[in-house]
């Protein structure tokens, strides 16, 4: 079965996430739809790069991932899709895939503009239903990019989340918050290796380095969360940490509690890894 | 594979509506379900209906459509069958496949009484589980309407949303509120061909007409919204904005806000197009 | 198609859910995955043991249940597979699997260590995603248990819900509230079967019993709610109620209103039985 992924700022209230599935189910039945995630924050581009960039790796790498996240809809942005590593992309040509761009790069690019594969009326407000559902069910189905229109060749791209060294400080921001309240940081890719933490350059567009836990100490909102932690276990109920999250990036917690809720912390706000 | 779309007021907290999956799942494994909301307002009927009429008609016609939301659980209401164009509507004989009905009329109607495809054990509250999911999966899996019980001649309607005209004045009311606040009035359908909005009279029950957009005015709640435009991208954020909604509904939005929230505005309440 | 159900309290905001469906995906394209819920207090052990037991009897013998409600995550708890006739259960060996134990008791419990089912890099804080989806992926592939790791004899067990028999009381507590505000209660299994009113002692340890609705008295937190209903065709909107719900357990509602709500119960409450 081919496999359809989800990710919209949709809700799961309202029959639109429904109805792009018929719309995709009426073109090719067979389909395996996943649902990444419905709730990214209304029109929220950024938080839908980060989502995609920790979710996408995992699937089978010709997958198809829808992505309506669309404040410019009914403007002159283009419906693009795009090959991939890590799967084809179908959604609007607004900065979504940026983060998945970094590591996994385009490899060929196209318009949505072929009336073929869309639906017969294209409504000013709903592209979701009308030109990117359709576009994933095609593609799902076997029809080749080049059949949906002209090659885009610079889409649209946002800056990656701000990571710089200043003498023996990291400076970075808070890039994202779920559901428990952890608080993931734009300081990363940190990878453990035995006991020794590294620092990845890919995502972070800095130099590698290697950080000793033992000398580190993480700074965030004014808040001094002392060494990197590799688990939860080496803390107690309701203890404050910083630790490797599982995509890598440093992370801010409460054991059993929301770090974002008792620390204030939100998008944005500063973090510092400081060595001494 | 079969599609089988739901539709609940179920919630997605509870185990209510995975419980009704393996129901199906357990009855003919190879359905590929389809979830339109489980977020209907506890017990509206009117609004399960609107989110049906929404969804439906994008969906393959040999859709299963399986239904609930059913206040009346437990009482002597019927549970039925609908075959239609737009598939086949299971659910309870409450009103809410009215606004479906309106434009896919039931082909035929039957009773759910046939305990064969009801579970063995038929709970006081829970029909989802115990008659209305059994009957989606056998229906998927090829068993014939009149298998499962005598027609039901005259099911029950909900009035079509209000929408009347006055001399130089189409009145009508907010119908629905969605996740971003965008709030669907019961003025439609309308219909853009070129320069010309052109007023459908199936849905609203009125004479067609042509309006020409200049010469509109659309008042709701005491606000003036001005003339009707064709997409968001005519405005700059944070304007206020009528338009024809992707459902061709009469729809009033803040450019990335929420309408419903800025100007107040919930189910019931008035709207006004003054042609002039 | 092989049938793999979750439960999470990872909510429908985050990319989590998406992430684990992915990785099961690209091991087992053909899944039909079913999602019983994600919302799930955050790390409530108890809730997700009460919720499984009223779900999984009715997903197909051969399905698996992925269950990641996992405080003890980076720890030393055991991840398990569990073979049992309500299908084979994947997750922390935390208790979530308790009350399904009680009617479909572990006939094969396996510690899931064999790093040729995980992902290469195991991280610290996510084995929903790098042990456990990969292992409900293999299973329903068709790996046989013994192959995941060494048996694991006595897995976590949660006390059952408490019910106890005191002279002409039964004595029990608040198990649970849903969406709609309906109380279910710790006091069950009960069964009509025509007037009368059964106590069925499997679940709830006590001696089984006929109680005659006539008869009976629920009080819950201070509120006298009369007999024991059959359904909610019995009173009016607004009513109060005690009722036996759709899992045999005695409830507590208000007819289209919410109980917990106007009666202000919570988990843990008191609830009362008095026979006269």
């Amino acid at each position: 079965m081919a496999i359809v992924s989800l990710t919209t700022d949709f809700g799961n209230q309202d029959g639109y996430v429904g109805t792009m599935k018929g719309v995709m189910v009426a073109i090719a039945p067979d389909i395996n739809m996943v649902d990444i995630t419905h709730e990214i924050k209304p029109q929220s581009v950024r938080e839908t790069a980060y989502v995609l960039w920790t979710a996408l790796p995992y699937f089978p790498e010709d997958a198809v991932h829808l992505v309506v996240v669309d404040p410019g809809v009914g403007t002159s942005r283009h419906a693009i899709a795009s090959k991939t590593a890590w799967g084809i992309l179908v959604g609007p040509d607004n900065g979504v895939f940026s983060y998945v761009w970094k590591q996994a790069p385009p490899e060929l690019t196209v318009a949505l503009e072929n009336p073929a594969y869309q639906r017969p009326v294209v409504s000013g407000t709903f592209h979701g239903r009308d030109i990117f559902s359709p576009a994933a069910a095609h593609i799902a189905a076997g029809v080749p990019l080049r059949e949906f229109g002209p090659e885009v060749s610079l889409p649209v791209r946002l800056p990656a989340p701000g990571m710089t060294v200043e003498g023996d400080r990291i400076l970075g921001e808070v890039l994202y918050v779920d559901r428990f309240g952890n608080v993931i940081t734009s300081i990363g890719r940190l990878v453990w290796e035995g006991s020794l933490l590294h620092l990845d350059p890919v995502f972070a567009q800095v130099a590698s380095q290697t950080l000793n836990a033992k000398r580190v100490r993480v700074v965030v909102g004014g808040h001094n969360l002392g060494p990197i932690l590799k688990t939860y276990g080496q803390t107690s109920l309701g203890d404050r940490l910083a630790l490797v999250g599982s995509e890598g990036m440093l992370e801010v917690a409460i054991n059993q509690g929301s770090a974002a809720g008792v620390l204030s912390l939100s998008p944005g706000d500063p973090v510092e890894v400081i060595l001494s």
